[in-house]
């Protein structure tokens, strides 16, 4: 069943969601607010980008514009109706196409900034055979991996453009390696943690094409109290994005 | 000027310190408390040692044999005397060697566990002229660099052995792909923040020899307070190990 849920309350941002496909995560409202954004940004991707809540919080953040792309049809026509009925249309346009394909069409040094929250896990990972179709390509990476992401952003990112990905800890040092073979330069990390005392569970990570080496580890967050409501930090974004 | 000062409250540890070579610092009590030890690890080496510090924390947590080296001759004998002041001369052996020349001579796999906070400013690094030529040794990268202690550590390393080295989070990229190249598979990682909201200054990391991808992020931990006290997790390591 399709319902229209608050992707931010200030905002009065409306999502349309459809829960046999997916929600929109708490990945999605932390990738807006962790890539480096300023007034030399005007182009943006965002690849991957489902029912296009992280294009929708961008645009509470930066003037520039801002292609999404998403491959399954109907995720498609979700992300289409939400940002219409936000009339973000000027702002975001959304495309319907695979990112593998449309990006040999693209110039190359093309965006400013690519933003991703790609499928996690694996294919070969058991959780799969219950899942929805949707569920499968949004989750796993049977059509689109965190290497084909940093290997189009190697194209499109123009010099000293970011590339910002939502992903697991458990993935850190293969995405390292993988933006470094793809002179995207690791800058920019921060570890989000369920609760203190726990393991980090959310991994944000921020490459520059091209850009030297020195890595900083942010601050990190935790998403919830010990009594399992969202924490303060977590709840101001959604509040004042 | 050599003074004694406490180590450990809780165990009277006393070192042997002179301030114009250095302190023990908080990275010697941070990384005993990081390594995986368990009633396996029969023989750990301490790389670099300094006047012990590291070391000696560790007979508090684990009865294996440790070998700790030290380069400098002057701080070699400090780091004997703490030891035999503190009756751990049957736990600890000190060896006054170069341990890129004395490796070569070790048989390989021969550690369970292999601990070094070693030297971390490159040599190009401006503050050095500052510097006596004790801290020199200590604090840059002139005698030996993290690669050499990963390179060391493949050879004297068992078949799933870690090696647990402290750090700066700046050099993350660095160790996690020098020690990939080097078959030790990073593992675990903890980073260690001043205060809330600022940005990590201390990264332990512990990989496994042969060890299978996979890593964890561990929780992080801050050391000081708003007002500049050490936290209580932190006071809890001088006091209850």
């Amino acid at each position: 069943m399709e319902v229209i849920n608050d992707l931010l309350e200030f905002n009065h941002l409306k999502i349309i969601q459809n829960t046999e496909m997916f929600s929109f995560s708490l990945d999605s409202v932390l990738l807006p607010n962790f890539v480096t954004l300023n007034s030399k940004v005007k182009k943006i991707m965002d690849i991957g980008c489902g029912n296009a809540p992280i294009s929708m919080i961008l645009t509470t953040k930066t003037k520039a514009h801002i292609t999404a792309v998403e491959y399954q049809e109907k995720v498609f026509s979700m992300a289409k109706r939400s940002i219409e009925q936000n009339h973000l249309e000027d702002q975001i346009e959304v495309v319907h196409a695979d990112i593998k394909e449309l990006y040999q069409q693209i110039e190359s040094d093309t965006y400013d900034t690519i933003v991703c929250n790609p499928p996690y896990f694996p294919v070969e990972s058991s959780e799969k055979k219950n899942l929805s179709e949707y569920k499968k390509i949004a989750r796993h990476e049977f059509t689109l991996n965190v290497y084909d992401v940093i290997k189009i952003s190697k194209k499109l990112l123009k010099n000293n453009g970011n590339l910002a990905i939502v992903h697991r800890p458990e993935r850190l040092l293969d995405i390292l390696e993988c933006m470094r073979k793809n002179n995207i330069e690791p800058k920019k990390i921060q570890l989000i943690y369920p609760k203190p005392g726990m393991d980090a569970n959310i991994l944000l990570i921020e490459g520059t094409k091209n850009g030297k080496p020195g890595l900083k580890v942010l601050s990190p967050l935790y998403t919830h109290t010990k009594d399992n409501e969202y924490t303060e930090e977590i709840k101001k974004m959604f509040k004042e994005n």
